[in-house]
């Protein structure tokens, strides 16, 4: 076997054996394939494709590349594909702990314009997000919820594939995104799993027609590895929440497991009883009347209090910064559109993202949205708040780009 | 622009502009550019293609990245995509030369099964294949034959490219082998070039779809440079000559040139008439005849003789091995096939060849076939002189397995 003959073959379309893939991506991993030789192989799959055989192969390939969590019972796992105010992981998780319900997530931090969860709960000073596996099935046992930053071990194939993805124009491969998903939810012990397939131009997908078939195959894949998978698409066009930064958006969570019913409160509610209705086996009605239940009666709050306090986070000291710039409109009219993107880049300038890994951020600093889609404003009116860290900061015309008003 | 905009707008088989070609390539060459990115690209354009717009543009890029050769009077040359002993070469430009027709031309040495002109050339003692400018004019005006081995300043971009294509399975590209040829000889100069496009198994392209695309390819190319170019499409399942090894072929070619009538003298005739034909404005025939008669009269040979002596090649000391193994046929029958591709391996693990650039070879080794398709033969009869520098050497029956009997 020989990795010219195995780039080759995927060059002409043909079929990858599990011993080719396998030499193929195990051999990166090891240093054994040059990073130019599987970035031309990762060219031909993302303009070829894979099969359903080729993808179960490659994501046992991932999963066996690292270590492995396993429970003594069921656990559920949410997942997002990554959008722009997406806090819903910090509402989902304790609604499902109050039910009873256990939930063991590994998050990612943020990278480019979208956020990630692990960077949202370190704006919680004390919380601890690196956990041991005695630590993450302590926290399971004990609040119903686990969740840990990524250990470098789990599926460090993918971590070395998707750096190179990064950078080489093969980001966007349906099978390579779904085995990407699928490897760390499977390796992260889950039986049952909600991904939140984000779509629009804030988001990796930009097309229904991409992300349909993206959850087909997330939902192919695991019955493949006996986890049953639901997704549900979701528009990445505009915010999904009115906080887009690290403290702000965990503010926002709060708000709405207090009780406060938005757009965040609704896709929340929804991921939530996809989860209830497969590990209670009951319909996704009853599930939603519980989901519901449970953020009205400050189950959820409390579980989440719970649960942030156990891992030392105290949430009294959220904070956000105290230096706030007024965005103002320039002319009146009616919002037309917020866009994810803009709301994205400019977080990410004022400094609550990272565009390079391992890049500091700052949690105290984002964007408050003031207004809705189909409000009118006058001139002048404040449609935002910018949170930042230095009143000084050189902000364009296109920076500010975040509102349409017609 | 940046180079994953540019990877991804091949991905989706996007057209390129000169300004993000030139971005690409000449950033690689100038290393800002990574090799995992370029070689994206290349399985990008290899699977997807190039518009004839993109690879003229490509072929411009390529030749501006090194010095350039112009003369003042039009010059021939002639390319073959390399074959197994193949030395029209040196048959073909003695025939010009001895019809007062100057022929110059950057020779390569041989990689992998297929020889080089460089090599063959170098197995005359005293001959002088690295020549300055001067020495290359000098020599054209001279001996109406200039040949020099490529100069590291030749095209360069084409040599960092072909080195990562290699390793990348993106060696199959049409339009990629069209501007890497193409690039080399309208940097050389010529104003008349034929490419022998050989085709079959012991060749880079395999079917006659592919060579008929190349040559069209090639002389599509050629007309946008105002470069006029013939292709010949020649079978490469079966070798060229009955010599492969680089002296040995040294001493086909003077046999040819001395009148012995084979393959190689007519593809070598066929070759040389497309040449005189186009440098002369006479129809093919006439220029065959003209052909034919240089090589009938020893005006060839003469030419032949009065370049290599010029150039301080003495041929009474081109040797071939004296360690001879005599390969005999296990069983009767009928001769149906030669087999170009057992062939090169063969010479290859001789010690004629080199699979690594740089790798020392063996001038005196190679193959003498004894016995054409067709041949009846008895068993244990020899069918073909193996020329070894060690008579120990180790070969299998597969090495052996350059003839087919029925």
């Amino acid at each position: 076997m020989n990795i010219i003959d195995i780039i080759n073959k995927k060059r002409l379309n043909k079929h990858l054996s599990y011993e080719e893939l396998s030499f193929a991506f195990n051999g990166y991993l090891s240093k054994t394939i040059e990073d130019y030789q599987m970035s031309a192989l990762l060219m031909a799959i993302t303009i070829n494709g894979l099969s359903y055989e080729e993808t179960l192969n490659l994501t046992k390939i991932f999963i066996d590349s690292g270590e492995t969590y396993s429970f003594d019972k069921k656990v559920c796992d949410k997942h997002s594909t990554g959008g722009i105010g997406d806090t819903v992981t910090l509402v989902v998780l304790p609604i499902l702990a109050s039910l009873n319900i256990p939930v063991a997530k590994m998050s990612g931090r943020g990278l480019g314009i979208t956020g990630g969860t692990v960077d949202k709960l370190e704006s919680i000073p004390g919380f601890k997000i690196n956990l041991t596996k005695e630590e993450f099935l302590d926290s399971l046992n004990k609040n119903n919820i686990a969740l840990s930053s990524q250990t470098d071990n789990l599926v460090p194939l993918d971590k070395a594939i998707y750096a190179l993805r990064d950078v080489t124009a093969t980001t966007e491969s349906i099978p390579l995104i779904a085995s990407s998903i699928m490897s760390k939810k499977i390796a992260s012990g889950a039986s049952y799993i909600v991904i939140d397939i984000k779509c629009g131009e804030g988001a990796l997908i930009k097309t229904n027609n991409d992300a349909e078939l993206l959850s087909k195959w997330l939902t192919d894949i695991g019955s493949g590895f006996n986890v049953e998978v639901k997704t549900l698409i979701t528009n990445m066009d505009e915010p999904l929440s009115t906080s887009i930064g690290n403290a702000l958006e965990v503010l926002e969570a709060i708000e709405v497991l207090k009780g406060k019913d938005t757009k965040l409160t609704s896709i929340s509610i929804e991921v939530a009883s996809l989860l209830i209705s497969m590990y209670e086996n009951i319909p996704l009605e009853d599930a939603k009347i519980k989901a519901t239940a449970s953020l009205k009666d400050n189950s959820a709050y409390n579980a989440f209090n719970k649960w942030i306090t156990s891992m030392g986070g105290d949430l009294s000291k959220v904070k956000v910064s105290n230096k706030i710039l007024k965005l103002k409109t320039n002319k009146a009219g009616t919002i037309t559109k917020i866009s994810a993107l803009a709301c994205g880049k400019l977080a990410l300038k004022l400094g609550s993202g990272r565009l390079t890994k391992g890049a500091n951020i700052d949690y105290s600093v984002g964007i408050k949205l003031l207004k809705n889609v189909g409000d009118n404003v006058e001139v002048n009116e404040t449609i935002a708040d910018l949170y930042v860290n230095n009143l000084d900061i050189n902000l364009t015309k296109e920076d500010l780009n975040i509102y349409k008003i017609s």
